[in-house]
């Protein structure tokens, strides 16, 4: 091969896509709280549908206040005027209605995890099947090393959340981790933008699936993990989950608009 | 922790939780011929849709007397205008057309529960094929808790269902629960309120879709005993019904408004 | 009990049944080309959709004489107006196009088969599926009995059907039954009517499925077989099948009216 | 029998077939950018959607020139006027933005393959469930045999493919088939034309998903590899993969025809 790239090493090769990346790609220009409902509409469109059960906070501005869903309104009715400003005992700061009960643990979580700007709870099916097994997600697909050594486990269902004991288990149990598969119940994200957020969600929920579909037909097989490593911190920048998200968002509004208002 | 909800304890926080949801939480103003034709609508949309089977049924103002579907009509056909009044003979009172012959049980079924306002009976199709296995529904998940200890088991399939043979096993077979799955068949659901049918109906056609997609790939392990029954009364009490309903009865109307005609 | 149904015997109550679905149900009054033409929308909205394959037929006026789809139509694009009626050598006698060769079988069978009005072939996925297990279609629900102890089973793959010797292979291996599962390969139903030919093949496919699923998941259990004769005779009558189409019929023309034309 | 065509052998039968599909069936007169933008927006609705995965190429009119979409767009966006013309090196020579820098080894294989017009690589969700158990795609379904004795396997997964080895690697593992399981990756196309590369991408989606189902509910059987060879060859022409097209570009343009401009 004699044309100008075809020499490059890998390191060189990827450092010209970066560099071409921060060049060509864009994210979004949405405030918190539009980024935050169209969070909600993405993942219920992405399969995070489960009737009322579903919670997601983003860090308001100032210290101890949270962006959070009103309690009684579905992800797909979610919209940039019907989210809550709330506090850290999840009184209403901004906004009409209540919280859920259930939110109780961001509290405990953002306390211990001064790095987590938005987290994000929900049952989605294939995550909430899984979960009936009480084994680790498996991740042992590419697109998954999203979630490479990234997923927490907590093997014990402790009933249903609203306790402060909740805060402390789930806070122990995701350590420094991105995300925590709660046996039983569901899955949790802890994320550093909500942009990051939405998309480890749509790949915790689809890595679910993957994993359920194939232990069905077989025996899966583990990756290098070296290279889930690698590839984990290649999928997970900043500037990729911008663009993904940022494509989901089109997608989205492409349907319905008014979760922006 | 030293916020003011940080060292209450589960009891206070339930407590507190249920209080701020009597504010802020309402049901819907829809008629019982309402929220019967939105229940069919809803569980159309949510899987239950095995062509013409199906079948749902409340009691009328004036006792003996049911609210039905037409037969020959789909569950997404339902408009309050073609629902029927019928009694216990199922001789039409008000409306055109027939019931479903089939319904003959739930006459037994009403007489012998007087608990019982709103029967609902469908083949959804997770529900079927889960029914071929002759093993009873697994709740292993937090959400089907709803369901927990809450589901008899009819083991053995006694052909069609049109004698009343099948009205005195049927209501043998359920006792005092609120669920039945049939064995080769489907799932009976026989609830205090139209709200409660409908939602227990959807949580019932989802936990066999996640028993199915979990046991294909694994082994379902049990929840704690106790704590799935303090689930199942947390999560099953009417307000959460009917606010849960209002929800579905919102997402439903978003796509057709002809069902409240 | 003392009303005056509930002391008749199960014999007298489906008497009494098949008295009023006489008076209240009904059928349609398409001509059989948009009958023909429904049902292929209507087969496209229930799975049955593998490209351009997948073929049906239905007699003529004419002995000799099918109509039926033109080659490179997809079943969601087809209308009255675009079905062709060909003799028993496919050669296009109305409408413009040409038949797919593969239908060649087809003659054979109508010609075995007297009592075969309408046959049906097509590849849904999860018959598709189940067939490359080689394992007959189990009939354990009782829906699906519309076609117990009538679903033949050809264990072997003849390679692709376009020679006379599968139209002999086909028409024996399927005897006097109404559907014939073909290993690595699809269903057939040869029905008496139009209307019979689509619910049976919505049937298949759906117990296709339900075959899957439960397979997945654990051991399907037989039903008894004087109970599932039962059931056969009781679903699949007549009226039963003009009520189920007319059902399909107004589902897929709410969502397009273009093929009755 | 006594008609004309009853006593013609297959041989016969075929020829006479391919005699009335020349006469009968016909492509598109589409550009190749619009075949291009067309084929991804059919992917995108057969089950190849995964986030901004996925890439798609073919050769420009110039040698050493490719066609290709614009990173941070997804297949359901793609448009004739949005798709990039590239060079070996991936420098954009047309259009705005730039290529998926993972690419790369496109520019190899198509120096390996002359006879390579159109390179497709997806992550679609069932192939990349399949692609976990580092097992070959079983292709043991009449349909499936377009890609017969033409999938070739890579059991080894490299890690995130950016570099020139990337390239070496897959130009070796795929050989001269059409088609290459990457394990836990997905799979990739080599056609010689859009068209073909557009009917072998659904197929080998739709394959992977029926292995999948099928594997879960029993043991797949294998076909007879002679009679899989003759289908593959009936099944894998020019003329039908056009015919193929058009129907699948119909169905997405009744859907969106902004893929054209």
């Amino acid at each position: 091969m004699n044309n100008k790239t075809f020499n490059l090493d890998k390191e060189q090769l990827i450092k010209q896509s970066f560099a071409l990346m921060d060049t060509h790609l864009q994210g979004t220009n949405y405030t918190q709280t539009q980024k935050l409902a169209l969070t909600c509409r993405i993942l219920f469109e992405n399969g995070h549908d489960s009737g009322l059960a579903g919670q997601i906070t983003a860090r308001g501005e100032k210290p101890g206040t949270y962006l959070t869903q009103r309690l009684g309104i579905g992800f797909d009715e979610i919209c940039a005027s019907n989210l809550l400003l709330v506090n850290e005992d999840l009184e209403v700061l901004q906004g009409e209605g209540m919280a859920n009960p259930a939110n109780r643990f961001h509290s405990w979580l953002y306390r211990a995890r001064p790095d987590v700007q938005c987290i994000i709870h929900t049952h989605a099916v294939h995550t909430a099947a899984l979960s009936m097994l009480e084994v680790p997600l498996e991740i042992s697909h590419m697109d998954n090393c999203v979630l490479y050594d990234d997923v927490a486990f907590l093997p014990k269902w402790p009933g249903i959340p609203v306790g402060n004991e909740e805060g402390e288990m789930i806070s122990k149990a995701i350590g420094s981790k991105r995300a925590l598969l709660l046996a039983h119940h569901g899955l949790l994200v802890a994320a550093s933008s909500i942009e990051e957020g939405c998309i480890l969600s749509i790949a915790f929920e689809r890595a679910a699936r993957m994993h359920l579909l194939a232990a069905a037909a077989g025996k899966i097989q583990p990756i290098n993990s070296d290279l889930g490593r690698e590839a984990h911190d290649w999928i997970l920048r900043g500037q990729r989950n911008a663009v993904g998200f940022a494509y989901y968002a089109r997608r989205s509004l492409r349907m319905n608009t008014d979760c922006l208002e």
